[in-house]
């Protein structure tokens, strides 16, 4: 926007009905001066703390999804929140998520296949993938990369078949960042700082429109009232518990694991211009 | 608002209306992901630049004027801006506001009274002034403070009979800065970046509410397309040209000088409450 030289149609009508309503907002709840200067500070304060992002992410992503995902088909689509790091470890499936000695809570097997919305395997489609661990925490974010270099993220490739099957932990329920500018607008509005549960995905294959999305699990306690307005029926799965002691013994593992067959479906490319 | 713990009735009025109106825009307009993305970048640079408080001064705060004026008497009020530096030198009138030695521009004597809305003279009131020189620049802002420290800023104390005698210099039309964010999306916008002259005015006094307020210039180019939208038929005046010989020798001026004569009216503090 910065080299903007002379106006553009789009963002002129955009910003113009912005400002129109912004001024009715104003007149219409009788903003005084004394407010409009602690919204200005309220502003400088979400940035300095690093929370612009956080900010929209929380309160109007959801929003921009639902618009770009109108009359899309294929998977249904989610927000992709603050907390993507491009550029995670290639792997092909089947593999293991990056992953600390002690990683935390219980093994989750995510396994699938990848189509286009008619059907076809997208050999070799590649799965972005990011989550929290089973205490809230990202890397990269909550955990820094010098302590758990991409933990739990990595570029996932599909075989063949578009068939993917990927080991990661089961993710927890965690609170949006508190303690800034963006926690105490929650607490002043009345809302609460939770997101349920979930492993978020950006589906890539060249014949195909991206699929940003993320997938839950019911049962969660704050299924029905993401602070992020996240969720959709379609995307949330019941994972599958094993403990037979058989399988535990071959897979190696020392306890029981979940887990999730979930196959996604992503539209070909030029659907818009078509 | 980061200490808030509990939730606001009145903050939450506001946010809940402000998100909905923003969610409808986002849907009105097809805001795409990628646009979405592009404000959360123009928000970062505005905040890294500085220029969050311009950013909102220039696009709303004529309009909290608005608000915080209805039903206000007396002088009409117009908006602080970004670039108002307290504490100020206080002087008392007579005076010369503080300037370089060779201070460009014409000389401009502004005179007159402060009264209460019901008339009766303000003893004492302190008007606070400042404004750009006459190449367009403020000092603290735009002339660092070391090189003029505040050049054409002062806190003016009236004498016993409210009246006031400045002297200072014709300000000058400027834009607004261009060169970040805020100018990139004037453009982008097809708006211009300029403020018609102007001089600014704070005037207090124990008894009566403050008074923010600008004067201007009649035959302004820019007079009619303040980009700030802060101008009110009411703040417009026109400088008497004095050049007679004996009066500039007088008053030891080398060339003709300016003046404007105006009375400002404060209405009592309580009116609110009333």
């Amino acid at each position: 926007m910065a080299g903007t030289q002379t106006a553009d149609a789009r963002l002129t009508e955009v910003v113009n009905d912005l400002l129109a309503n912004l001024r009715g907002l104003i007149r219409k709840h009788q903003i005084s001066h004394d407010e409009y200067r602690r919204a200005i500070a309220f502003m400088m304060e979400t940035a300095a703390k690093g929370e612009i992002p956080l900010l929209f992410d929380v309160f109007l992503e959801a929003t921009v999804d639902q618009v770009d995902a109108a009359g899309r088909g294929g998977t249904e689509t989610s927000v992709e929140g603050p907390f993507y790091a491009p550029e995670a470890p290639l792997l092909r499936s089947p593999c293991v998520l990056p992953h600390r000695a002690n990683e935390p809570g219980d093994i989750l097997l995510l396994s699938g296949t990848v189509r286009s919305v008619e059907g076809d395997a997208l050999s070799g489609a590649m799965l972005d993938m990011w989550q929290s661990d089973a205490e809230g925490a990202y890397s990269h974010f909550n955990i820094p990369a010098d302590q758990a270099p991409w933990n739990l993220r990595a570029r996932v490739i599909a075989d063949q078949s578009g068939r993917f099957e990927v080991q990661t932990w089961v993710p927890s329920p965690y609170q949006v960042p508190k303690d800034g500018p963006t926690g105490a607008l929650l607490r002043g509005t009345g809302r609460h700082a939770w997101r349920p549960a979930h492993l978020h995905l950006r589906i890539t294959h060249e014949s195909c429109e991206t699929l940003t999305t993320q997938l839950f699990f019911s049962g969660d306690p704050w299924i029905d009232s993401d602070v992020v307005g996240a969720v959709k029926q379609s995307l949330i799965v019941t994972p599958a518990k094993h403990e037979d002691p058989k399988d535990l013994k071959n897979k190696g593992f020392a306890k029981p694991y979940y887990s999730v067959v979930y196959d996604f479906s992503l539209p070909r490319v030029m659907r818009k211009a078509a």
